[in-house]
């Protein structure tokens, strides 16, 4: 990030005015369930009563999920807040209220803890959901960004990832590889054009649009039958969901939906655009099974509401292996994901 | 931390190995509102239907927080959760679910996470929550740990900061400043000792045990009229709850009640007793205030639930200033308190 030296430090401007400030931020985008936002011990929320909660939390570390000089804090804040939303998402559920801790130097320009919650606070308000309380903590370290979020879902339509059965079609929202393509463009130094595809790439690494609708719409037809986000790609994700399932599934390599910004950056960069969109990772689309006679019913529900395209890509299988199948029935290689301490980095 | 070099590190041990053991050990402790804890996109939680919800999360930092030479990694996962259970506490309110993130460095020893995730769950299980979820990442900087509480509590039933009214008592739990001591004793190297006064004071700093059920006591009786808890003391705590309530506070000297560990090792390195008592911070007590004829009521039911004692610490004034006033009615300087970016590290 460029600060000017003339910007005043987190240290300068002090916690108080800066939870102040955030607090403004905050109350500005409540949504009718706020009973009391930040500025007390607790939020006070009210939550439907004819629901079971969804909870979940993800963690973004500097130099790990993201990197300041590619990044905005807004960029930063937006993308805490989607992965969070996109969890809500993949279990058919309605996001409702979040709460947001960061940590980061004192010396940090006051602009980086504005800018991220001002990222968290429209990613949220965008689907739905309130941002209503926080922590903000010096530290020693890279900027550390944890977003919690509470939703909710009808017990009868909850989508987890241990329903799927033998003979399930396995449905992907959406195409792959852009978000993966865009972290390529950004290693490579190529964000400064104009070319539509990488700029299409870049978004969609940095300002995921996670598939609320869609997930919603997917849990109302109560006719799939398991349902996860393919945050870290299809070639971990999926033995995921199988994991769960105690099953196993087929992929067929030429039905996944590869992004075309993906397939044109691959290209550009050198890399296999295949890969990109199979173990790249965080383009939050939703995977979900169902029997293959719903296919078509659930893919016209989530087009209904303006939802993106549903392909299927593969079949679960009894067997509890995850193999990948060509065109003309030869067997690839499917590969492996990613390891949060196998020492990549800047993912 | 002594780390033994045969002890398997995180990123040997590995990221899914890791979360399955914390899937195990926080299904061990599952209350029955879990429908559904770790695993799956998020958890599945049932909310009692006639309460409003309380949220809230606090984030620990490594070097800010806490020490790895001072404090256990149980210890510091106890913390982290004690922090948010007396945030519940402050508002009246019962813990329920909690969700978890921690990022350390891949190098770290796997028993470092495990005593973290065990000490979360182990202070989540004496207070009647369920660690429900979690993430844990890889960082190039020091540990953090954030949690995120969800709570509730009869809407009609919920203490606020803002309620307090000129003419009220201003009332505390327990006694203060034995954790700002425990901190002195470990500052000055006096932890290996044996003296009562040092293992209560680090007892009282290290893990901190939140007053649910006398904040609990204290909504019931109906009769309180504002409550927080007093993590950053009662020279920073107070002014919070005044600036919301949009009132001022006379506090009398000679009545704050300073913890007996807390005076002696005062004396044996050389600090001050009563600055300890009002402006260390985390000592979890929780401060209310009430119409003076009501605390003795309210004393009753706390010490009805086998709770703490409350001692009247001073009044609400109309005129928004805080004083502090010696038994000669004698006007005192009241320490300011902590300021996370103002530069003091390792609190």
């Amino acid at each position: 990030m460029n600060t000017d030296e003339t910007t005043p430090k987190l240290r300068e401007f002090g916690e108080n005015r800066m939870l102040s400030r955030f607090r403004r931020l905050a109350e500005a985008a409540f949504t009718p369930g706020v009973i009391l936002g930040p500025g007390d011990d607790t939020a006070i929320l009210r939550v439907p009563p004819d629901r079971v909660a969804l909870l979940t939390c993800d963690m973004l570390a500097e130099g790990v999920h993201f990197r300041n000089d590619w990044a905005t804090p807004w960029q930063i804040g937006w993308k805490a807040m989607a992965v969070n939303l996109s969890d809500i998402a993949a279990m058919g559920g309605e996001p409702g209220f979040a709460v947001a801790s960061v940590s980061m130097p004192g010396g940090a320009a006051k602009e980086m803890a504005e800018g991220i919650a001002e990222g968290l606070i429209a990613a949220a308000a965008q689907y739905g959901a309130a941002l209503v309380g926080g922590d903000l903590v010096g530290s020693t370290g890279p900027i550390v960004v944890d977003v919690s979020l509470l939703g909710w879902v009808e017990e009868e339509l909850v989508l987890r990832r241990s329903g799927a059965r033998p003979g399930d079609s396995i449905v992907v929202t959406g195409a792959l590889g852009a978000s993966a393509a865009g972290l390529q463009a950004l290693r490579h130094g190529l964000q400064g054009g104009s070319s539509p595809a990488v700029q299409q790439a870049l978004a969609a690494h940095l300002t995921p649009q996670p598939r609320v609708k869609e997930g919603r719409a997917v849990a109302q037809t109560r006719l799939a039958t398991a349902m996860l986000d393919l945050s870290d790609g299809l070639a971990i994700d999926l033995p995921r969901l199988c994991a769960e399932s105690g099953v196993g599934a087929r992929l067929w390599a030429e039905r996944i939906p590869i992004a075309p910004a993906c397939a044109e950056l691959a290209t550009r960069v050198g890399a296999e655009a295949f890969s990109l969109a199979t173990a790249g990772g965080e383009d939050y689309e939703l995977l979900f099974t169902c029997p293959p006679e719903a296919v078509s019913r659930i893919a016209d529900a989530v087009s209904g509401v303006g939802g993106a395209a549903a392909a299927v890509v593969g079949e679960i299988l009894a067997e509890r292996a995850i193999m990948l199948t060509d065109h003309e029935g030869r067997e690839l290689p499917l590969g492996t994901g990613f390891d949060h301490f196998a020492g990549e980095t800047s993912r």
